[in-house]
């Protein structure tokens, strides 16, 4: 999606060990006339896949989700990184590493809100190396939902967890696939 | 608002210690059709503020904030829990309370969201004894911006919170006001 390259290139920062900081519209101020954007683009690419819900995981996540959900009309439900306590004990439970703060957190998610049934497109902002991509679907599956896939904002192509999931056979859209970035701030799309 | 006491009664539950469950449209699963509805009483209420900003605080509050800034075409900063290691050092923080958690949590925005001269409107999803609140005011305050407003989506007005923020001279709007509630179910709200 050229205008999200072109947003990339303007305002993303490249930081030392490939981080890409797009936290003035993405990831902490987030622009929602730009986010609309992107959540139409979402809804064209999956408006025939009968989507149920649509699953995202806190924090930042949850805006696209939600304005993706709008456009379908289905419920968003997000996954929580820890236990909280008035969630309830009927949860389905995964493990998601993140790479940028150096954790491992317990994802979860109501029982009451995957259905056996659900046809389910995932949305998350980033995609690098799948964990977190792996643990909602793994949600889905322990519902005995179905993942119709995915819809991806910023997905850093040269790392390998687009391609795993694409093995397992799940649909992923990535709006941007970024080839390479440096430190200089160098950054490359896939053609 | 009406339409939204009326979805308290038909959804929400309670909980042991005053906790209202309203996690199947706010809290867990969103509705976005009717949390746009709610984003679009916040615009109406607050339409000739000048508003330059929506701020909110993650999680839960980032979809009703993200619909309305979409409705003011206004950026949206969700202000974060604690200190994530690719948010850079220039940052405004205040301490939150969350007694439902039983935690102390620091939260801050990066100063490059927050300027003099932004006329802030601060939407949550909760208001009960006001940390979270006070701590979004004392954000904005220290980037010498103003707070224009906090519209709530519920209050519990038997705790202190809303009226210790009123006394301070902030605007504070809420859509539904709980007036009291108890472990049998029953919820009263505010004439």
């Amino acid at each position: 999606m050229r205008l999200l390259e072109e947003k990339i290139l303007k305002d993303g920062k490249c930081l030392p060990g490939e981080v890409l900081k797009v936290d003035n519209f993405l990831n902490h101020q987030i622009d929602p006339v730009f986010m609309d954007k992107l959540a139409k683009e979402f809804y064209r690419l999956y408006k025939k896949s009968g989507v149920t819900k649509i699953l995202t995981i806190e924090a930042s996540g949850i805006a696209v989700a939600t304005l993706t959900a709008l456009r379908f009309g289905v419920p968003v439900v997000f996954a929580k990184k820890s236990k909280s306590s008035n969630i309830g004990d009927g949860l389905y439970t995964a493990k998601v590493a993140s790479y940028t703060h150096g954790v491992v957190n317990d994802i979860v998610v109501s029982k009451d809100f995957l259905c056996k049934g659900d046809k389910v497109l995932i949305i998350d902002d980033f995609l690098a190396r799948g964990s977190a991509l792996m643990g909602l679907i793994a949600l889905v599956e322990q519902a005995g939902a179905e993942t119709v896939g995915a819809g991806i904002v910023i997905e850093k192509a040269f790392q390998d967890g687009g391609k795993i999931i694409r093995d397992m056979g799940v649909r992923v859209e990535s709006l941007a696939r970024i080839a390479s970035m440096d430190d200089n701030g160098t950054i490359a799309f896939c053609k």
